[in-house]
């Protein structure tokens, strides 16, 4: 038997992504899964067979190396898992395993990087004015989001309470009557950098190690009545899920492809830097609780491509250090909102309801505006190459309350 | 000879602040300041003189425990000052000290919870509404910054790079021409909760560790051409500048008060919680490299006083952890610069000089509009009570190109 025999569709020997797991009463490892199984890579550095860097509960120590050293650990992982003799004491099936998750993160920033997205908002929110501000076009609008409520694929999800304008003019103060997704990638940084010290666009590569799936959930009603005029806060700092594997970016040269053009030209530290959109399809799953119970598949409300993002992920870490800012091991940014052109291809039920205009309706007879009690959302997304599939870890939550 | 001989004027026994400080080839160690010495409480820990949690780099450790601990490490550290013979192999001076950051920081958050500052911004970039949007006095309202480009005060700061908005329309980019301060103070938390767990206002000093001063300089032009819709992002995240010492709570009761009146009544939970405002006296003081040079002493530009603060930092807590987001050992956040209802009471040279309007004459014979290179701000503060003076730890830096 070779630990290649477990390999499932999306999760081969392409794939490889990394993530942190325990058993029952161990502490947590940093693993790399391949099919249905998981590999201990801290058992696996502390036998020699991997980098020292991995001797670590999660990516983190991993991310602070340089990428020679990313490069000689999917090297050596791969070279492991066909050599079947010496992996057998470090796999362990991934049903017995409990996720955590993969990355201490250390900085924690939200782009909003998709025009439809960003037209549709503006469309809803002000309709009297062009839907893209003016600076949409000339750099990636982002923000900063609050790093410590980042949470696991699978982390229950508390309905936030908040301040919000009620319909009369008045000011209320609740649960959030609308709770809402966004669907987002997640790029996972690493390489450190010194204060003062730009990456420039040409070497983005050398910083950026993988991509996960991205819940931000948002509380619209909060998030309308605080967000001016220093941009959202509690309205999205009460959780936001990442997916438990990180995808590393080896993995998806197969799916590299150009983006949109952009018109203006970005300015020159903006420019060029290759082709950095990635043909991903996704989709975003809702269940209600009695369709779970019933056994009713969950209902996909939404499909996107990746690829269909303006601004790419090498644009937003150029910008994101343009000034400066440094880098660290963990630092996470998100894509914003995922939306295609169409209705069904928006990335929040904001869009897809029109703001609660238009309600979706579900298998079991139900309809949802936003989300309620027992709503599962699974994000989840997967590359398409010839004879090759990869699966994204699916970035799942429920709402409690 | 006694340790409490060391103690001068705002650095006295009643004070004590904490800080991370380390000599030629040391590591970093968690010490004390008292006068114009630091007693190494890594070593006091090893030695069993206070509790264990003080055996670490910097606050993080003692951050983490309970109050309870916070108490009895302040009770131990007294009582090691007093006997001067434990104390002797403890102590060093501190101009042999490098003062590193006091602690690692998890989340920084910046609020915006000064009324004159919050009007004189509106009046500046508003002028043909009400200065106060209308959220502002139902909520303290903040955002998230960049929590790695926090550094410890005398770190020089370079000028950042990035896009603005040209006097003719179009958009240009080179390093900032706006170069601000902004006076603000820092609140430093430990005692960590859990997820979806609210810091009811009265729990408020349970998590509330201490204070000090924070420059969170920003770039005015890069800022007015990014901010909208989403805030503040580049123009504030290239460095913001905190005091290398932290002064905890107890070293400041001799100084609370009660803030302004809150007009409409604050909803219940951001309501009562006793009176949560410093009389802490506070100033900004600016010197050109030139006045360095022939000796001139720092002209100071502002003065205010902590006690104006609209929102409390206790509301702050509430606020931020109302929707259930986590408070981690050495989360940050910040009042928001303080300033007060006369010119030369404003916390930012973009109010001083009414956004470069009117210059400042400085006594080397020239003027400042925005600042330039080689310019050195300080932030200092001190509280005044009876037959007792505290001094804050300074934030300093000094501008690179």
């Amino acid at each position: 038997m070779t630990l290649a025999h477990h390999a499932t569709p999306g999760f081969g020997l392409d794939h490889l992504p990394y993530g942190s797991f325990s058993h029952s009463s161990g502490d947590p490892s940093l693993g790399v899964r391949v099919g249905d199984v998981v590999i201990d890579l801290r058992a696996a550095a502390k036998a020699g067979l991997v980098p020292a860097e991995c001797d670590a509960p999660n990516l983190n120590r991993l991310l602070a190396a340089a990428p020679a050293t990313w490069s000689q650990t999917r090297t050596a992982v791969k070279e492991l898992v066909e050599r079947s003799t010496d992996a057998a004491g470090l796999i362990a099936p991934l049903e017995a395993a409990t996720l955590h998750l993969p990355i201490d993160v250390a900085d924690y920033v939200d782009f909003y990087s998709s025009e439809s997205h960003a037209t549709n908002v503006g469309m809803m929110f002000r309709p009297d004015s062009p839907p893209l501000l003016p600076n949409w076009k000339h750099l990636p609008v982002g923000y900063h989001g609050r790093a410590g409520t980042i949470v696991v694929s699978g982390t229950p999800i508390s309905r936030p309470q908040g301040q919000r304008r009620e319909p009369g003019g008045g000011v209320g103060f609740g649960p959030s009557n609308k709770l809402d997704v966004e669907l987002e990638m997640a790029v996972v940084l690493g390489n450190p950098t010194q204060l003062g010290e730009a990456v420039p666009i040409e070497h983005a590569a050398d910083h950026i190690f993988g991509i996960g799936l991205l819940n931000d959930w948002s509380a619209r009603d909060i998030q309308a009545w605080e967000y001016v005029p220093l941009g959202p806060f509690l309205g999205k700092s009460f959780a936001t899920t990442l997916s438990a594997w990180i995808t590393p970016m080896p993995a998806l040269e197969a799916f590299r492809v150009s983006g949109p053009a952009q018109d203006p030209a970005p300015l020159p530290y903006l420019a060029a830097g290759g082709p950095w959109a990635f043909d991903l399809e996704l989709d975003v799953a809702l269940s209600t609780e009695a369709m779970r119970n019933a056994g009713v598949p969950a209902a996909t409300i939404a499909t996107a491509n990746f690829r269909d993002m303006y601004w790419t992920m090498a644009q937003q870490l150029a910008h994101m250090t343009v000034n400066g800012a440094t880098v660290r091991p963990g630092d996470v940014y998100a894509s914003g909102t995922i939306s295609g052109p169409e209705p069904g291809t928006f990335g929040s039920l904001l869009e897809l309801t029109w703001n609660g205009r238009d309600a979706i309706e579900l298998p079991d007879g139900t309809s949802r505006t936003f989300l309620e009690a027992g709503d599962e959302v699974v994000l989840s997304g997967r590359g398409r190459a010839a004879g090759t599939t990869l699966e994204l870890g699916r970035a799942a939550g429920t709402i409690i309350g």
